[in-house]
């Protein structure tokens, strides 16, 4: 087991767990943030403390029947062993320990456990395949 | 405080804390995977337990003089509050509870907290800007 103290909270509007619009992040750590603001985009790096415990290892894609099985570390839902979320989001602002963001989708309260800037070179791939179902997923509606 | 239980280990040649090449994921959650062999590259989230804490909250960037000073969230250095890795790396195959994977920075027994398809939806953005001294770095060396 191992333990971690978050540092930061997410603040929002949003109290359930679908989410769309800007959210914030209250760090901690004012000074940690500097230089941040420099970067276009973060990964926010969360701990989705509402998802609840994983139903089972292999499931339905979103529950959902018409969609493939597939295992839970082939799925982007929240509720896994380590409930993380690891969202790419825009920085809109940065003042003081607040670090506004765009499109975080996590609810109002969730624990903040790291923010990494989006550096291009690590995070972003090029030419990434993904199965056909996820395709009929983000067809079908935003997927979360 | 919140606890977490490693879903699986890093498995690989790498004793020190840099890292090139390939390594494995040895999961607890063999059924979990299924799929994930059908998307190309793989998030794989880790607890780096050897990087020790942070010495400051703010530091020359690979603690080099030459270098700006930035925050630590607004570096990618190991040492963190929360020494989390989040790697976006190809998958180069799976078989049962062990996921082959190429160029994950992590040393070997690194435990690892959760694996993640990667989906260029949530995970690729597109003209990400950084700052001037990020590119410098990269010109220098591979940067971890």
């Amino acid at each position: 087991m191992l333990t971690m103290t978050p540092i930061g909270t997410v603040r929002n509007e949003v109290k359930t767990p679908i989410v769309k619009g800007w959210g914030k992040v209250a760090s901690d750590y004012a000074e940690a943030l500097d230089g941040l603001e420099d970067f276009s985009h973060a990964l926010v790096i969360f701990w989705m403390d509402q998802a609840g415990p994983p139903k089972s290892l292999k499931d339905h894609v979103q529950g959902r029947q018409e969609l493939p099985v597939a295992g839970l570390f082939a799925r982007r839902a929240p509720s896994r062993p380590n409930p993380i979320g690891v969202s790419a989001v825009p920085i809109l602002s940065r003042e003081k320990n607040v670090l506004r963001v765009q499109a975080l989708d996590a609810i109002d309260g969730t624990p903040v456990m790291d923010i990494k800037p989006y550096t291009p070179a690590f995070d972003k791939v090029d030419n990434a395949r993904v199965p056909e179902w996820c395709k009929r997923v983000h067809e079908i509606e935003d997927y979360l």
